[in-house]
């Protein structure tokens, strides 16, 4: 096969060295301007023009004339403050540890990657164009090191100004709300939006600025250069596990506690300020489902992009340097930007919410907007960034690819991920019958509410496997890893809306949870609870996404680990590799039984805590006496940060366990194995979930004869809806969001480390 | 590589011939003994010498005298009754639709393998002897029918007679409980014993005899007559996978049903007699967990020894016509059936069970005597039924392989198989720290409990998957693909006692239900609570062994697959292999999603009904009244025949249209991914639901200070044990075991199928 090089790539180098920062700071601009927007919303009475004797006309509503309005919003500001605060320092804390950890492992990095060659300084050949001389395997250690803890540390910012805007934005919904569910939905969705454009816009910056610093050492030598950058997937996905699991822990230890004592035991509502555990609760949503998603998904979003470029970077315009071509993946992420500024502005300036029915079509439309305007956006880049026609590198053989081939590719990705996206909105949203099949099955019971939403979950993961099935045939079919690399990077890149629609469900949570503990009226709380129903779709939306992309990704970083080790074929029929595969399917439920267990075990000790305080604390009750939060808060931050050490350790050290003892070849089972088998526990775990939360909104909120028959709240059905979502706050918030962290980890970790294993790795086996 | 081959085959064929047909009449008649020792108690109050003013002092104990013995008796006589009549007929039908399937489906393997050379009857040159002619395509095709419909009818028989002796037991156990509880345990252990050896001696009889009718026709041309036979398991697994689904659904809507109105609403006993739903609920103990279990062994059986005998006929002692050789497979199996006779002596008449808390140990005794004693066993007929070295087929090349290394890959797999064994009992029964931690965390509701059952379920997937892995590496390394079908049959071997001690779970728990309805004293129901509660465990383990051999199998089975249709290999990197692995991981979460939403329906129903009487029979509550037990008997009768036919769809219709649509790579990548994933979901239902029940019996039988703080019946903790059990009940009953089926029929499916796909399928990628 001939390596065929069109000449006439459209876009310059120098172009293309404009319009990368361009979108990046545009997209940074563009979130600092809707922080603005929300900032407007003041949560202070005197700013407000509000005293204790005068309202403003224009923000009262009649059924808050009772409630003393200067009241309300020093509250939401108390309330605001303690969940701010309570976030940032379990943040730091938490970052603390993991700063001691990214050191030690960069450290890791260093002394494997290194002694490939012994530490040597010698240039060698390269390993695609033997006639070349590239640098040392030590640059590539000591690059990849940097490059892994500006990986880290992009991934902590990600997730603490996102925890930083949604506690910004939580009690300004609130107060909003006030007003109406439309200002409301507002807020709550420009907050999103301000996260999901700074994480767009830094992930793609950062990559940039790091490129371009690593070509001042790396030169021509484009295949060293790309290899080091994968340095920076792992370091956001390490930071996003942990993140993810550290979260959960505490979000969920701090919810399932709360509600066991609360709702069940002494049947207050959700959130009420009586319960000890509520602002542990109320910090978790920021930590979990903010700080933790967003290092989540900047994680999949850096290994898509480095996946691709170091595909890439052995391809003919690697080798033939093409500059703008081989910055495709970054090109498609600018676009992406801009496409996604666009579609927010449907949301927050086109079409307006009057009322709660309208909130979720809104949403969806978000998605659909996006993927359309997407697609258009993908043709026009691959058009003019990319040849006509080129060669990628396939496994010991070269393909010949066309330029559109790889708009189908990436295309694919981004509408399978809409249909994903819309496959988990049919299953866990309370307007259609799966989830109204589970809150009638609660008749009869908890027991029948959890078979059918275990069902449920299981049932869900149909379409989002045949759809990734369908994404990765076409794109591995025409363009191999690239293909698959870069329609993961299309799933990705409208992540910006993705992020905002998703952010947008933990920050109405909160908003509703502030509006019941600042003791706002019943029908404030109704539209909080709207909004915050919505949100578990959308959350259970974000889910899909990271968890589909998550799948392309892994299995794009898999291909990129078997051409770095040199392996030929990863055949199923040998024993090295079908023990790594049925292995490897095992790791899920391993993982997923340490972190339900924590979780179970966390919510215990908070359930004896707030026991002990209603019991001993004269006056809880009634309200008259304040609980001790800070005890809860510090149970669930204790719990978190000890019980995210063994499912951490179990990720990140099978990769080095399988690689050094046992070989590439197992490894690469493993990452197969838990490939295929993860996705489907990560799916149903977050369906299942999402669906007993909204099967128990859906009888709470009453909308219908029938959601009227199972409440109201109290009823037997509402009490085994309550057990419902209480079971499902693990799985779809701990155990399935994290376990796509897992399987993208091990695989970017085996790509990083694959030069070690290949050298000096399946020591057990040669000994035996 | 030199097919090396040794003449010294220490058994010669004429032996072979006595011997195998004579272990399986040993087998025969030892059940039959066996079937005349529980003859002897007896169930008519004449016979018994009972009459309505005397009491036979040897049998009633003090507790006793206030009940009249003769009434009990008469009772227990015509509730066994009604649940024989229920099973039988309940069988019978099935069997009749299960008839017809079998004859369309038996066409079509005709007409599809017929196609393959256009219904030539010209013989052919051999696959993997090319200089020889062997036997037409047709030949293929009218055999392999005639083989599926034996082994679907081996497989009725095997769940028919196992069902008949269960409903003979079940009374006669009551009854004995009488005398004490090592009494009732011999009962129920011997009519267990007599489903194991009528089965593995039934299995291996059919199978003998129609090799060797078989061989009239095919003579010289082993490769046609094992080709040919591979059909057998199909049909047995078949079979299998409609009576564990049908069965499942069966028991399951009937007991969640009438849990969820008698336990939980009406606050009656289990098993009560004026619960409705009481004699389906017992019915379905015979059909599903017996009847079902007995057919889905006979399938592993069946398959595994097919596997081994048709890699065998392509090593060199088929192609030289070895004959003792080649019936290793069966030698191994009649090894076993007397190897279990001398371990069932320990059970009866060695050992004597004096209190409840000896029968956990002495069942597990059993599997420990049974595996050391076959491990001797395997030695001596590795020695004198295999030459000292031969070659055998491996993937296009040849392995040399010496008769020791035979000895290891069999013993691995019945290694695997105790320990496997040993941490199923570990996580499900209540002397261990996990079942009781389950239990403890009722204290807080049934929220907790559902986590931390998943949790455990999870867990307890970790041992057998290493364990499988181990088992795998070991004897494929040491004889490819033979060695894991060898394997397979090593964990089988004892199968005789494994099902004795399966299938004595069953029968203990419809001897509670007797004694209960029979009203017989406390003391007795605590002793069959008892029995039942290790049932509860041997049953959990019975689905260890059956999901750890289905394992196995499937892989021998794949493996034989992908030497059938000439795939070189497996490759994950293919996009083809790819998309077949990560949907075939999908398909057991499909499939679950099917089993567990019908029981959730048809619990429905039958909560619907149960109600229905209680509210609408005068004087059912107070006893005065008989329920209509043949409504609810309908009930689950209709809705297993209507609910089996969906998932039973999918795992039948799966390879035909993988092979036929997307050819025989896709077809490899879904055996290969619902295998590794639906182990694991298996293990994990299976593991849940056991706990789930025996961390409700913990409660309930009050015998440490921490079961005693969390009781007794009727408390808060108990309610919610009772909501874990009744989740549990369609995943340890319904999904988990039939999910082994699935993956197990798939790959027999495949095999038998495969040169059909090899001639004829993937049109779709043709087309494209």
């Amino acid at each position: 096969m001939v390596a065929v090089m069109a000449s006439s790539v459209l876009l310059g180098e120098t172009l293309t060295q404009i319009l990368i920062p361009a979108a990046a700071l545009v997209g940074i601009g563009f979130a600092l301007l809707q922080w603005f927007l929300v900032s407007k919303v003041k949560v202070s009475p005197e700013l407000d023009g509000v005293t204790n004797n005068g309202y403003s006309d224009r923000l009262i509503e009649d059924e808050e004339e009772n409630v003393d309005a200067a009241d309300v919003i020093t509250k939401c500001a108390d309330i605001q403050t303690a969940i701010s605060v309570g976030a940032t320092s379990f943040l730091f804390t938490e970052y603390k540890y993991l700063g001691y950890f990214m050191s030690i492992f960069g450290v890791i990095i260093f002394l494997f990657l290194g002694s490939v060659k012994g530490f040597s300084t010698q240039s060698e050949a390269c390993t695609y164009n033997p006639s070349k001389l590239c640098k040392p395997a030590l640059a590539n250690a000591v690059f990849s090191t940097v490059a892994f803890w500006l990986g880290a540390l992009t991934s902590v910012l990600s997730g603490f100004l996102g925890m930083k805007i949604a506690t910004f934005a939580n009690a300004r919904t609130t107060l909003e709300a006030r007003k109406g569910v439309g200002k409301a939905f507002i807020i709550a969705f420009r907050s999103g939006a301000v996260m999901g454009f700074l994480l767009a816009a830094n992930g793609l910056l950062v990559l940039y600025i790091s490129i371009n610093l690593f070509r001042l050492y790396y030169g021509d030598d484009w295949e060293g250069l790309y290899e080091s950058i994968t340095g920076y997937g792992l370091g956001g996905s390490s930071m996003a596990l942990f993140g993810r699991v550290g979260g959960g822990i505490y979000t969920k230890a701090a919810d399932v506690g709360a509600d066991l004592v609360g709702k069940v035991e002494r049947n207050i509502p959700e959130d009420d300020p009586r319960n000890p555990a509520v602002i542990a609760d109320n910090v978790g949503d920021n930590v979990g489902d903010i700080a933790g998603m967003g290092s989540d998904l900047f994680g999949s979003y850096a290994e898509s992009t480095c996946a691709a470029l170091f595909v890439a970077s052995i391809s003919s315009f690697g080798t033939s340097h093409d500059y703008s071509a081989m910055s495709y993946p970054l090109i498609i992420s600018s676009m992406g930007i801009v496409v996604c500024l666009i579609t927010t502005l449907f949301a927050t300036d086109i079409f307006e919410i009057k009322n709660v029915s309208e909130i979720e079509p809104s949403l969806k439309r978000q998605l659909l907007i996006s993927t359309v305007l997407m697609t258009v956006g993908i043709a026009a880049v691959s058009l003019v960034s990319l040849p006509s026609e080129f060669t990628l590198f396939n496994f010991g053989t070269t393909k010949t690819v066309k330029n559109w081939y790889l708009f189908f590719c990436v295309s694919i990705g981004l509408w399978a991920g809409l249909a994903i996206g819309y496959t988990t909105e049919y299953y866990t949203s309370n307007a259609y019958s799966p989830v109204q099949d589970v809150a009638d099955s609660c008749r009869t019971g908890a027991a029948t509410n959890v078979i059918f939403g275990l069902a449920l979950g299981y049932k869900s993961v149909i379409i989002p496997i045949f759809a990734i099935a369908i994404a990765i045939y076409v794109s591995f079919s025409l363009a191999a890893m690239y293909g698959i690399a870069v329609a993961a990077l299309g799933m990705l890149s409208t992540i910006a809306t993705g992020l905002a629609i998703d952010a947008y469900g933990p920050i109405s949570d909160n908003a509703g949870g502030i509006a019941e503990m600042a003791g706002m009226s019943h029908k404030i709380r109704d539209r909080t609870d709207a909004l915050d129903a919505a949100g578990n779709t959308t959350a259970a939306i974000g889910k899909g996404f990271a968890i589909g992309s998550a799948a392309l990704v892994s299995l794009a970083l898999f291909g990129a680990f078997v051409s770095r080790a040199g392996i030929e074929a990863v055949d199923v029929l040998t024993p090295k590799v079908f023990i790594g595969l049925i292995v490897g399917a095992m790791l899920p439920y391993w993982f997923s039984a340490m972190t339900m267990k924590s979780v179970g075990s966390a919510a215990l000790k908070m359930v004896e805590e707030v026991r002990r305080q209603f019991n001993s604390i004269p006056g809880l009750m009634e309200g008259r006496a304040k609980p001790d939060y800070a005890t809860c808060v510090k149970i669930s931050t204790d719990a978190s940060l000890k019980e995210m050490v063994p499912p951490g350790a179990l990720v990140m050290l099978t990769p080095l366990i399988a690689g050094t003892f046992f070989g590439v070849e197992t490894l690469a089972g493993v990452l197969a194995g838990s490939l295929v088998s993860g996705v489907q526990v990560a799916i149903s775990a977050s369906n299942t979930g999402g669906a007993w939360d909204n099967a128990k909104k859906y009888i709470e909120a009453g909308r219908s004869d029938h959601a009227r028959s199972l409440g109201p709240k109290g009823s037997d059905p509402h009490k085994a809806a309550v057990i419902g979502d209480t079971i499902g706050d693990p799985l779809k918030d701990t155990s399935g969001p994290s376990l796509n962290i897992l399987i993208k980890l091990m695989a970017v970790e085996s790509l990083v480390f694959a030069p070690f294993f290949a050298a000096h790795g399946g020591i057990l086996f040669k000994w035996l």
